[in-house]
């Protein structure tokens, strides 16, 4: 069974390459791999809060977040 | 021909989770994984300051620097 992985991004240029780069890097054989805009889709704000997200972009993996560098706090995409 | 990619950690328990998470779930069959040490291999901090490395864990791939969350500063490791 494949481990679910989540990207959680803002479309910003940090995100694009953190996506492009490590998030893509992923091997998929062993990942599930979602991606989501939280711009464009602000309903899912609440569960990458829940799942600790505090700046975009970041990675969910195995219950923990990853932040990758640092593009926008979770704060101004409300 | 596999791109190559370098892990720098300084065994802090953050460095661990994502070399855990993070390094071991790149594809191998796309990736060469390098992991690098830098509290007991000092002769690697330079190169990983040229290559844009300030903290650590960081995942030097594809000529870019992606930090990690935080663990360290690389100028502790000195």
């Amino acid at each position: 069974m494949k481990t679910k992985t989540t990207f959680y991004h803002a479309g910003c240029p940090v995100c694009a390459s953190a996506e492009q780069n490590i998030a893509q890097a992923l091997d998929r054989s062993r990942f599930d791999l979602e991606i989501v805009h939280l711009g464009q889709n602000k309903a899912r704000l609440v569960e990458a809060e829940r799942a600790g997200v505090k700046s975009v972009p970041a990675l969910v993996l195995g219950g923990q977040v990853f932040h990758i560098n640092f593009g926008a706090d979770l704060g101004v995409l409300r």
